[in-house]
């Protein structure tokens, strides 16, 4: 298995745990959950197969993906409610899911032959484009756009440490694991410490 | 015409209908109807050509499907103010749809040559993504989300039926129309009999 | 640079207006600014070059699409606040980027050889897309589905204006100027003059 697919393979079984995890906030039964977990899973990277062109997309090439976010929906339908606060370790494993799918559509895009501008961005969307689904889907306030937290800006941060660390080595490993650990040291400091970047505000104090 | 394009375009036709009433709550004007019902009626299987790669879509291709769904918006339009309950109508209409919906997906992608699980997936998507980009786009609470109601389930066991029934059969047709009939009956069921399958429950009282 | 690049960039710009405005509403920071501004620039095209499967899509093929898209989200961030009302601000961008954006759909998928039929809708396509994403992601109500405005409306009309100018003329230049024209006025005289079609009426007067 090439390290693109067990990225890809990572991030689908972390996403589909939040995507249970979404489901069980909202009271749904087994088939919501695999519906739920199934279309954060596989979200960001089927968009990303979609621009790209990669026909067909993943999943459809390799249905294996699909189980494994099945098995991960069944997990969380059984053992969600031994967890103390479901929404704290939802945000966690979004943090790592995102992490690694970043990482994911780099790899991808990269393995596709795309420069580094179009493969930034891919490695944003297919990190943020399965949460997004997800929570507009399931009517919660998407993640992606919350006020006050870093998540789009984490995502590409890692993209952006993913191609300086390329200028020092042609092996995509140590540039796949800076994306990653930029990417979930962010959102982890936004999640625990309250990072941010300032917010849009109406009228600033220096116009005042 | 052979059976999957009469599939598509049955399909078509009852989900703008669909469409269209969930356009009437909403109070919108002609255009407005014609823009739900064309995005309803052709939704689900956009989606699935789209992931399939098969180019162009169908209606782009044939675009009679577009006119199809636009003769239903003018006619729920001009005649809805008839109904009791459109609410009603919406729910059952909406389940015909779908059952026919998850034909289609199973017909068009056994036609395009893929596996039975990728064509369980496409029945799947077919039917479920026209309605929920009705209900996202309309700010209805999803049907194919909604608590307490066999929806995915519906859709997933009547794909399941149809690839029980290609063991005994070559021909299409009897396993085409044991996937209507299971989706059929379990939705009804679920509309009027109230079947459900359990919910995730926070705390079952196993627990307790 | 060709006309329908050149339509494509103009609409991806105001667009990215809008996208940065509505991103000032729910009081995002930068990089949010920067994600809703994209979304919004380039969701229509992108539907529109899935749907006709033009590989890759235009802004995958000339990422400068993304960097003009980038720079408005910079500027409305940093100027914003200067405005008198941001709401009004952002009706007006988003009727000269819809009218814009319908032509550049026309424009381009003519080039791709299509028919009037699959022209006038991709020309609605990619006028209203880009807006019913933002809106949706951004947990608006959609613009182009509020009851009691020409929306879709004035979009298909610029379309349809475009075909009747064809039957006068070979070159583009004169129906895609119509286009810009039609949808203007109608989406200008709906914002000012509150003209509006007749919207659907549970019980109309003559049936009472």
């Amino acid at each position: 298995m090439t390290l693109p697919a067990l990225l890809d393979l990572a991030s689908v079984f972390v996403f589909a745990l939040t995507g249970a995890l979404v489901a069980s906030r909202a009271l749904l039964d087994l088939v919501g959950f695999l519906f739920v977990s199934c279309l954060t899973a596989v979200g960001g990277g089927t968009v990303r197969d979609l621009l790209l062109d990669r026909a067909p997309v993943f999943w459809v090439q390799a249905p294996h993906y699909v189980l494994v976010a099945a098995s991960a929906a069944v997990l969380v339908f059984f053992t969600a409610h031994f967890l103390e606060s479901r929404y704290r370790v939802l945000v966690w494993l979004d943090a790592v899911a995102l992490s690694v799918a970043v990482a994911a559509g780099v790899a991808v895009s990269l393995g596709a032959g795309h420069g580094p501008f179009i493969v930034t961005l891919m490695g944003v969307i297919t990190g943020c484009f399965g949460g997004l689904m997800r929570d507009v889907v399931c009517n919660e306030v998407p993640l992606v756009l919350k006020a006050g937290e870093l998540y789009v800006t984490a995502a590409f941060a890692g993209a952006m440490a993913a191609q300086l660390a390329f200028a020092f080595t042609d092996l995509p490993t140590l540039p796949l694991l800076a994306c990653m650990f930029v990417t979930f040291a962010l959102r982890a400091g936004s999640i625990q410490l309250g990072w941010k970047l300032d917010a849009y505000k109406p009228r600033p104090p220096r116009h005042k």
